[in-house]
C-alpha cells in the first residue's frame, strides 16, 4: 500500500475515526484504525464492536492495499504536522510497519495485521430513508440531556427513535428518560421512514453522530434495522448497534390534564434558577418555585450554607402554589428552549411538571418535583 | 455592616481571593474571607495560613464594620449576578448571617465570627523596592516550569529569587531547579533592593502573584524578610510565607566549559520535538538528538509503538554528537525561547547541556541529557 494525501483531508478523517477508538482496550486492534487505499480513494474505518464509523477522503494511491495502525498515534502525528503538508503512508507489506513521511519528518508505527480487523457484519435494512441534518440535529440535541447513565436500566441509556402518531398524522420521535426528566422532540415524518422500527440509540451513538450533522444543508441517509441504525453522509459511515431492549410505555408518564400554566422568559428563568441554587448542598440542590398571580419566587434553604431567594415576572393566572425541583433539571431543560418564552404546566406540588417551548407541541419535556 | 459595591469591582476584589483560599479545609473559617467595611472602602482577606492576600476595592460603606463568609459561595454568587448590577452587603451582627442583595435576588449566607479569622502578623522587612510589574513577570515566567514538585526536596519546591554578582555588576536573579533542569533568570537591581536577603517564594505563592503582573505599566511595591515577601499594587497586597530552607549552590551545576555551538530557530525546534516524541513511550520521552555539520536529526525509538525522525537545519560547526533528552524538559526550554534563536552549548553527551536565548545571558537553562 501506498498513497499521498493531504493533510487537511487525513486529518479530518482519522479524528472522526480515532474518536470512535476506547482509550482503553483489552483487544489490541481495536485501538487500531482499518486503513484502505483503492482507486482514488482511501477509507479510514475504526469500531470498538458496537459502532464503526468509515471515512473515506480522496488520495493519490500509488499502491492498492490495506493495514491497520494505531489510531491515536495516527491522530497525533498528523495533527503535529504542518497545515497544508502532503503526507505519504505505505507500507512494504513485509515487515509489519507502516511508514508515514511528510517534509522531512519520517515516522515508522507498529501495524497489525488487516485479516485481524473485525469489521462490522452488512445488514438488510428494513427502511431507508434521508433527513436534512438540521432535523436529526433537533431531535437528538434537545432529547439527549434525558439519557439515563443507569447501567442497570439499559434500555434506557439512548435516546428512542421511532415512528409515533401526533395529533392528525405520524411523526418521527425522540424520546429520553432516566426516570426523573424526559424529553419528547418530534419532526416530520421523512418519506420512507414509515415503516422504521423503533430502535434505542445509544448515548455513544449520538455523541458521535453529532459530528456529522454540523452542516446545514447535508442530507444524512438513515438506514434502520432491528438490531442497527446507520447515518451516512457521502464521506462519512456510521453504523451502530442498538439497544437490545424495550423502551418502556413513556406515554403514561406525560401528564395530559395539568392546567396551571405559567409563561417565563426562559433565559432569565435559568439564570435566576443557577444564582439561586449556589447555595444549595451539593448532594440535593432543591429549588422551591412558589407561584402566585404574575409572580414566581425562586428560593433554595441549606441549612449550612445559608438561603437565597429571587423574584421573577411570570405570567400566571390561577391559584398560589408551591413546588419544588433539582435544579440541575430545571436548568437543563429551560436551556433547551431556543425561543424566548417557556412554558410550564403544573398540576400539584407532587405531580410531574410539562414544560414546552411557547406554544410547540413538537418539543415537549417531563420533570419530577421533589419535596422540599 | 453595611456597604453597596457595583458588581465588576466586587467580583474582581472576590476572585482574587477565592482562589487562595484551599478547597478542602479542616479549618472551616480558612474557607471564608474575611470582609472590612470602613470609610469608602471594603477590603477581602483571605489565606491559607502560608498566603494571605487583601484586595481593596471602593464602596459606598452605609455602616462599618467586619465578618466573615464562604469565599467560594460569594464568588459564585457575584459570578452568576448581571453585569452592572449594585449589590449590598449587609449584616446584622447578632444573627451570624450575611444579606447579600442585588435587583430581584437576595442571598442570605452563614458567617464566622471575624475574631476567629487568622490575620497574618505583620512583620519587619529588611528591604523594600519597586519594580516594574514585566520585570517581576519575566522573572518567574520563564523559572517556574523547572520547580520541583518533589515534596521531599521541599527547598526546590519555589523560585529562588536573591541577589548575585553577574559580570560587572549586580542583579535580581531567580532560580529554580528540580535536579534535571534549572532556569536562572536575571533583572537589572532594582534600586533599594541591594540588601533584599535571598528567599525561596512557594509555587502557589509564584501562581497567585502572576495576576498582579498583567498590567504592564504597573509598579509593584515588594518588600523582603527572612521569613516573609510582600507584594502589593494599590489595591491588592499578597504577603507569603517563604519556604525555610537552603536553595542549593546552583552555580555548580552550571555548565562553563561547554563549546560545541548549535543555534536553531526556537518554534521549528519545538514543533520536530513535539512530533517526533509521539511515538515515544509515556514513561521515558527520550528523544535523541545526532548534530552533525549544520544538521540535526532528531529520532525517537520506541520498541513497541514506532518509530520517528526529523531533520532541521541548523547552525552547527563541530564534530558529529549524539546525545539523548527527556522530550517534555526539551519542549519546556523551547518555549521559554522569546526571540527566534536557541543557543544550545553541549559538551559531551553525559554532560549537562546548557541553551539561552541567542546570545543574551540573562535568560539561562540547564538540561541534564539522558542515555538513549
Amino acid at each position: 500500500m501506498k498513497f499521498s494525501i493531504e493533510r487537511g483531508a487525513l486529518l479530518k478523517a482519522v479524528s472522526q475515526a480515532q474518536s470512535v477508538v476506547e482509550r482503553r482496550n483489552t483487544i489490541p486492534i481495536l485501538a487500531n484504525v482499518l486503513i484502505e487505499a483503492e482507486g482514488d480513494t482511501v477509507s479510514f474505518r475504526a469500531t470498538d464492536l458496537d459502532i464503526e464509523v468509515v471515512d473515506k477522503a480522496p488520495a493519490q494511491v500509488e499502491k492498492a492495499g490495506a493495514t491497520t495502525v494505531s489510531a491515536v498515534t495516527l491522530h497525533e502525528i498528523v495533527r503535529k504536522l504542518p497545515d497544508g503538508a502532503l503526507v505519504t503512508l505505505s507500507d512494504d507489506g513485509v515487515a509489519g510497519r507502516l511508514t508515514v513521511e511528510a517534509g522531512r519528518s519520517n515516522f515508522n508505527l507498529a501495524t497489525l495485521p488487516r485479516e485481524d480487523f473485525p469489521v462490522m457484519a452488512s445488514s438488510e435494512y428494513q427502511s431507508n430513508f434521508s433527513a436534512p441534518a438540521p432535523v436529526l440535529r433537533r431531535l437528538f440535541d434537545k432529547s439527549k440531556f434525558a439519557i439515563s447513565t443507569e447501567e442497570t436500566r439499559y434500555y434506557l441509556n439512548g435516546v428512542y427513535l421511532h415512528v409515533s402518531d401526533s395529533d392528525g398524522g405520524k411523526v418521527l420521535r425522540a424520546v429520553a428518560t432516566d426516570g426523573h426528566r424526559l424529553a419528547r422532540i418530534d419532526a416530520d415524518l421523512p418519506s420512507g421512514a414509515e415503516d422504521m422500527p423503533g430502535v434505542i440509540v445509544p448515548r455513544k451513538t449520538v455523541g458521535e453522530l453529532r459530528k456529522l450533522l454540523d452542516d446545514d444543508e447535508m442530507k444524512i441517509a438513515v438506514s434502520v434495522s432491528e438490531t442497527k441504525i446507520r447515518f451516512a453522509t457521502p464521506n462519512i459511515t456510521l453504523t451502530s448497534k442498538v439497544i437490545d431492549g424495550t423502551f418502556p410505555d413513556y406515554s403514561r408518564v406525560i401528564p395530559v390534564g395539568n392546567t396551571r400554566k405559567m409563561e417565563v422568559d426562559a433565559g432569565d428563568f435559568a439564570a435566576a434558577v443557577d444564582r439561586v441554587a449556589t447555595v444549595s448542598s451539593e448532594r440535593s440542590r432543591a429549588v422551591k418555585m412558589a407561584l402566585d398571580q404574575d409572580k414566581l419566587v425562586l428560593s433554595v434553604n441549606a441549612p449550612d450554607s445559608g438561603a437565597a431567594e429571587e423574584e421573577l415576572a411570570v405570567a400566571y393566572n390561577d391559584e398560589r402554589l408551591e413546588i419544588g425541583f433539582n435544579a440541575k433539571y430545571l436548568l437543563e431543560i429551560a436551556s433547551q428552549v431556543d425561543r424566548e418564552n417557556a412554558v410550564f404546566l403544573f398540576n400539584s406540588a407532587g405531580d410531574p411538571t410539562l414544560m414546552r417551548e411557547g406554544n410547540d407541541a413538537s418539543a415537549v419535556y417531563v420533570v419530577m418535583p421533589m419535596r422540599v
